[in-house]
């Protein structure tokens, strides 16, 4: 609990401006905001730092824009996560303005401006991709870190199978002070990566691939394997995890 | 939270008797330390009469007898699971009296004398196993429910290969106001005994098979799969499980 | 076999009302109804106090009408599970009153009023659930309960992600007699809720996430390792088994 | 190698009437037909006693149809499994007579009349299925077993949930020299079956269910892990195979 | 239920040689006799023309021992599987004459002579296996086939890498009335052996193997994929199940 | 890196021909060309000998065309793999010249004519299918092999149900450098033909079956534990990778 | 490869320093030590900022003992990982000076005094682990983190089935610039706090519990699937991978 | 069935010189040797030019002992696999010379001097792991290519975390004909060679890890999943079946 809310309302209520009772309820419900089929824990960006994000899978089009407009009156950015377009139309009905859509990516943004998020300018994340097939679960990473503030360089296309399309832009990549590598199939491409750099690095399995490749499980049992050091992982196909988790680790390094 | 402690504290303030300041320290250890749910914590064992129970995979007989003898001088019964003999006697050092061993059980137990839990002589348990492989898990669960107060009805080794043994049992069994079923291989004795009674039937799939029964899931997903109304499942092997919710659910029954 | 019914007819038999030749049938044969792809357990609301459902994944809309029809004329509630709308226009075909489809719970009711079956009023179930991705699932256990007059009260979109709102909630959810948890992805929710409540918890899996889920059994294998006491597991999305569950529970409790 | 066919042949070497090289051609070449995209086992007749099968899956509607019309010629009947209605519709343009369908089963069959398999009325098979919904593979058993000459009885709808309907008809299932159990879900009615009666049990798990079933996972191991003896299985929805194996097993009973 | 056992009770009861009472005793109660650990269904070998057979894994000696004591009064053969040779020590103790232990087998058999298993001398089993580590399973299944009075052809180590032994063998095993095939590691015999009879082929995987061989399943999944007409499968290891039914198979051929 | 163009490009600094500028940005940079979505591993071909080649799954048809043409200008045979027709439209777009689309191996070719690659006419491999159903695959890796300058001989539908179909080709089989056995189900064939054979075998399982085939993993475990020599396995349905690796095992045998 | 390396050899070439021929050789060969069963990454320091790490699983103690040696000639922290106290005696005989073994985490360290490693005392990483069992793999993680220069807090036995222990200590772990949660069973604790915190978590699934724990597998899969933000996911029990990592993201966190 | 072999055969019957019973005994029987336990393939060497295996798990020391000792007496080298000193031990006994032990390979060698297979001198097998512990495995493999008169290299511990290694070495290994990779845990390595490299690549997974490695199935499936063209894997752990198919790719190379 923010400890200034605390305050201010308790000295509302020292200085009569707030009965006991009314002091009360706002105390007694940390702020949530219940709609039919949802509840908006609008507490989250107090607690976190960061306002809660809407998990698209198994959601109506109608609701994620109901949440989304509910949500858009008093956080930013607010993101909606594996969309397709059919949503981002739903959401330009309700809010007519602010909204972005990143289509490779299906993410859905409302955003004001200038974003209430601290750049860290200095900072930086590298995004990594074995294949152009991996490329939509790279954007969903790339796009998710730089909403959250933080400043990308993308190579993609850089597997293993010709690796000196990766040692080429090692030294570059050395710089990030935070690595996401996305990768479906074998998913070797972050223990080669890891064994390189000294920075964290994030894998992503992708499910790209077919048969013995199991929907990503080889990739992902792979990448927990990992003979190389500073290596985790999120799961199939979790670009947005990935992203979200590499902005958190590049806060606050100089 | 609760409204009572959260008036009476904010009229403090308003009265006077609190700064902010102090009300407000208060407040923010509130939801860990003063909350509902930590209170009832600390008193769980009195109000529901049941303690902590201790899980023995892991723990050292030196853990388990230290945990144990901490927890005696105010609970009871205190109880360790999945334990062997090794255990007992490492118990026994540190607790010279109270202390009961069930071996085929491996339920190492503390209990002061009488037993402070209520009992419900006319509410029962009925505990049912497949084969004679299976009474390990079988007595596991029915001494768990007798230490917390129920009344246990063993009918063993009624398996379907041969159903008239448990057909000529059911009329019994259906007098059980809660039915715990034990059985490892094909696990089909929860769906046979489950189309044949009105109560819940708590199923416990075993480890015991060998070759396709891979250490008891085929079991496992069979009960889970149940064509019968009325089952539910526990963990492989977990007849402590099956117990504790046995007696729960048979708690306040007539 | 009911012991009392045996021996009424034995006495009749020694007494001459029966010829063996009669007594022998009747004894043969427990009451159902065969019809041309099903048939129809009768017996089973006499045996276990309810009438048989209809599980409708395999079946066609057309058996299931047939089926419903038939046993509309001396059970009620009727029930059929999973079915989507087509049925319902099926059964109407049929069935010209009685009728009730609920479409998020995907469950067909035929049921005269009153209902026959005796409430419970001061007994409840709750059911909880983590996302609004798993109101559906939530509906299908709350509905069901609902159906074999149970008094439910509804928690949705509680999870783990944002735990302030379920301990907003912990108190009320103490009250009830039995509790029904939903959640797909990490499946934790029933962990955390059953160390905070007395009452057996029935937790069910759902099929809501993506990549390493694998269509929910990542939520079912934590369920089943819950270390919580008193909580047992049904199949992935088995609504109606935990709301039927629930209500066996609740029965006779005061 | 048949030996009366090579000492026939050696004799006809010895005598002349046959030139080495003539010979060893014969020798080196058992009979089949080659097509296109397929070689037809002709000397599988001869060999085993039974006619080619033709496995659906994967081939196209014209693939079907042209490898039947070229067996039509000299074996019947002639068989295709797992096949839909384009199936037939292909198979009618090429073989204008003697061809039937069976929907439910997925069977497209040609026959010609009388059936050259010889019948053998006293001894039987029973098909015992555990739902409605289970009834498509139960009769592709069923009908392939009468296609291969053997009288089937067919108990459809017997599952465990209400084991008296089961129990009704044991003392007719028992009269069958080999019993088809074919069930989903739990697949617990095979060992119930097989633990009452004497004949071999064929069980088929099927992939009806949902969830844990995964598919027929859960109802094919616990059918391999069946307590009952004599109780052997065939892949998830193989009832040809069941059908097949059922109608071997009951030649040359009394 | 045996109706004529029916009215004959109920004759008896129609003519007052049975009170009401009595007759509703034995109704309810089909033979079996109660040990502590174990219900022995001494009614088998009426209703299935076979006594019980005792599964050893799980079971310690001592019990074991007692069952098998208990059953040699009234049942020949009495065999219990999967039991090593401590087992027999116990039983020895307990059973001074009759008994014999086969050790490769694992199989403990109690036995008086001559046989009461009706012979069948002109039918016979053939027990094929593909290496010298699948014999002891192998010898298992014949032992077995040999103690229910079949007549057992061996033929082993004939595996498919060297497919020429096979060959050389396969006009004796078409002689055979039923084939057990048992192999580890890739299980292709079964399919090869299929393909070439007439008789049902019954397949035993085995744990044999390493790594990919994940303790016998890969060859219990090929043996079920199996392309060949006639094979059915058994557990992984079970010897014992695939003898018994080849022997109920052969039984009543001429 | 290739110590000779290391040395003279050294040579050329020490001569002054190379400022360390210029050696330092060559050394850095092996050649590829970066497209948008992509990087061509143009050094590929020099490094091994063979272009890259272009997975097709998961890029869309316009991104697949332009990979092409960008590599069409320096690379031939160009090739991607498991691409629909629909690739091919939107390839020839693009190339008006040199495209050829083998459809049931789905595998779209830009080609020069005369092929660079060096033939090696005495030498060939021979690919072996088990079913009719197997044949796309199948073709997937002859295609791909005669692509390679590789002469190819095709055994279609020789699977071990009919074993002498097989045995019938085992002398040519026998006569070519590299095998590869295509087959599905249970996947026996690749260890019976590499019993008999002395040439590397390369086992390709495909995803043909049902129920406990689970997508081609039975066939995959199947030939991995082959119990023949000189059998080694790719993925499921990777007909490519079989294809490619018999050419590379044949290049240089006489 | 560093381009100052580069450009400096390349200079000194050009300027006659060095010969091409030296220089090829340089450039070729990045430094390892060359043992006759390790090729000891000397470089890593060098590249990554930190020595390599033994793995002790699979080696000797022998092996590890002289690999070990080796490197403290020149690398501190030397850290060996999942190894017995018989490598610490055998070490010990090598390396007189500056062992450590950490007996719970099953590290075995070798140290110069005082760490080279610099430490950010501001910065800090709070070890959380559910239960008395988790406690070894705890320690691996918080050890390791704190050979590297890190201050770490110990959270041990505040698993979810309590969760006010949790709660009581949440504001402290609050303060952490990077958590590791380590649980086992159900794994719910990473989702739980992962939704209580703003600093990265980096869950550590453990092998603690039975059954359909799989041997960690369960909590795996949750923890994979967690609906918090900021969760990533090392192997099972992979407590040093989890520390070293935790490590490398507070550093340069002010 | 060798063309010449059987008109030679034809021959002498036309001739007179074989009667046709004799000759179709001899068509019959392709030669192997029938031991009590085991039918050697001695036909084997003749038909695929190198003799049988035997591999050693499920095999008693004498049986091995006693399978070398039939096969020494027309076969060099006999090889027996994963077998412990026991085995050593056993087959000392039977046979005095010729026999060698590889301890880290668990090869058993029978061989006479000089060996009966041509070398190739000029090409080459390249051994390759990735760390220390894979060094039995890759050890098998060696030792096995060498005995079948192959050239060897060995480069052990280069694995992927610190890639310099590998690049240091890999213009050695492009020398070779055929390259074996030996991996554990996430079994990396096999892509980056196959991607450097233009000869064939055997890929062996390992059981090296713990946790998700599963035994060494992430490898196995991470190496099927290879991006990288030309590469194929073997059985976990079959160091002996790579080393054999390497042997098999580079005869006749030049």
């Amino acid at each position: 609990m923010d400890k200034n809310f605390l305050q201010t309302l308790l000295i509302d209520v020292a200085e009569g401006r707030l009965t006991p009772e009314e002091a009360s309820d706002k105390l007694k419900t940390l702020p949530y905001e219940d709609m039919d089929f949802a509840k908006i824990d609008t507490h989250r960006a107090l607690r976190t730092g960061r306002g809660e994000v809407i998990f698209g899978i198994g959601k109506t089009p109608g609701q994620v824009a109901a949440i989304m407009k509910r949500m858009s009156s008093d956080t930013s950015p607010v993101i909606a996560t594996k969309v397709g377009p059919e949503y981002y139309e739903a959401a330009k009905a309700e809010i007519p303005e602010g909204l972005e859509y990143h289509e490779q990516a299906k993410l859905l943004v409302y955003k004001t401006e200038p974003s209430p998020l601290s750049c860290t300018p200095a900072a930086g994340v590298a995004v990594v991709c074995a294949g152009t097939a991996d490329i939509p679960i790279a954007e969903e990473a790339a796009v998710t870190a730089e909403l959250y503030g933080t400043s990308v360089t993308r190579y993609y296309d850089v597997g293993v199978a010709g690796i000196h399309r990766l040692m080429d832009k090692i030294e570059d990549i050395r710089n990030a002070d935070a690595i996401v590598v996305v990768a479906g199939m074998e998913g070797a491409l972050s223990s080669v990566v890891g064994g390189l750099v000294d920075a964290p690095v994030i894998a992503v399995p992708t499910s790209i691939g077919y048969g013995a490749s199991m929907g990503g499980l080889a990739a992902l049992l792979a990448m927990l394997n990992s003979c190389s050091l500073g290596v985790s992982v999120v799961n199939i196909d979790n670009g947005f995890g990935a992203g979200y988790l590499a902005s958190l680790i590049v806060k606050g390094k100089e």
